[in-house]
């Protein structure tokens, strides 16, 4: 079966969120990726080239795999290296359970706008063990393509939550709320806990007002040597895993 | 002066490595990157908005100013979201001095290929105290624009050195070579020195095979739940950072 121009589209379609949003799919490319979501969702569609379908016969669960060319696969993928397999995945039904936080370490972000800080912040999630994200309204959406492809398939086991995160916060009853700030208290010298929930803040302008009040443990990444001149915050994603790392390593003493 | 299409060009052709080597120059674009850099290069020139220069006047240090409108900024910017001045500086001459090895932490980086990777592991170093990094010649340059921008003005503060690390490492006595693996000792386990060299490799395949047999310190930085599964890797600039916090915070101790 020949590639259809119209498939062509609806996959380029699938770069805007209203159009994954309307048909509730998601896009993921290359083997790697692929075969880590082909477990964990269903997928639509997929489109590979006869090397990877050759390895990966009998394909059980996908109703719909096209052998496409090279050529064909390159004109359909959104990267600048097509890597020989693109899908479209369903994506899952989004449920929230406020009282995952009550025993488990989880992550709230404020307004992360960047597709690859989003990815790069949910893979880092899956390796500390934190399974449940939850995002402001205006937080870039987990299914943007770039996004997905930065997980390096961590989609599959991160749990992504939208919900105003002011009022999901008050909702919290006796449960550690930490946030990174310049003015905060040097994390190396404090107890984290084991559960609760570490706030992280929008690229250029950090935690919103109404979000930082309700903050009840401020912590500082410390700059070394202390009080050098230095640029004057670290990327959201690097303050993210240095900041659950140092969780995950008291949480292990 | 109205803004010339060859300038447009020439600002255009520094998107590849030929042109910038070939004029020693980088580009820069946005007051707090160019407002940062401004005190450290030699400015070429720059083009920036009226309401940049009447806040930025006198530029003794600019020769060459133009004031442009939005529209002409938009046509000469890299960026999807211009932001009031872009610059072209020249690039600073580079010289390798390897001792500052025996008495600082330094950084190697065995191909890694992203320019936001680069551009975010600068800024991480900065933050972190390290001044010196070592790339291999296949590392990604320094000033491609993408990787500029994503140092937010460490650049202006870590050195960049680009040459064949097996030799350079081999030349290095009883100096600590550390690199983190799977296979490693968990790095929460280790005393760290406070000098010597962390290896970090490409984001696909690692570091080579070469420079691995160099390393005489294997670090692994532990996931959480231990032995959970997980995407197999970190991002090679969410890696680095954890590694030099934990480094810093055992030099803090």
């Amino acid at each position: 079966m020949a590639l259809s121009k119209n498939r062509i589209k609806y996959i380029h379609s699938l770069e805007q969120k209203k159009n994954r949003k309307a048909d509730k799919v998601f896009l993921a490319e290359g083997p790697k990726l692929v075969g880590d979501l082909l477990g964990h969702f269903p997928c639509q569609f997929l489109l590979a080239t006869s090397e990877w379908l050759s390895r990966n016969r009998p394909l059980s669960t996908v109703a719909d795999a096209t052998e496409v060319s090279e050529e064909e696969l390159s004109r359909a993928s959104l990267l600048k290296t097509p890597q020989q397999v693109l899908a479209v995945f369903r994506q899952p039904d989004e449920e929230t359970d406020i009282s995952v936080i009550s025993h488990s370490l989880c992550l709230a972000l404020d307004d992360v706008q960047d597709p690859g800080n989003l990815g790069t912040i949910v893979r880092l999630a899956d390796w500390f063990g934190i399974e449940h994200i939850f995002c402001s309204p205006n937080t870039v959406d987990i299914y943007n393509p770039k996004t997905v492809q930065a997980t390096m398939g961590g989609i599959a086991r991160v749990r992504l939550h939208y919900t105003p995160l002011p009022e999901f916060i008050r909702s919290l009853k006796d449960i550690p709320v930490y946030g990174t700030f310049l003015d905060g208290e040097n994390m190396y010298g404090q107890p984290l806990s084991k559960n609760g929930l570490i706030v992280m803040g929008n690229e250029g302008n950090g935690i919103g007002k109404e979000v930082e009040a309700l903050i009840n443990r401020k912590l500082y990444i410390p700059n070394y040597p202390a009080s050098r001149e230095t640029s004057e915050s670290l990327n959201v994603a690097i303050a993210t895993a240095v900041v659950c790392a140092e969780f995950r390593r008291q949480a292990a003493l």
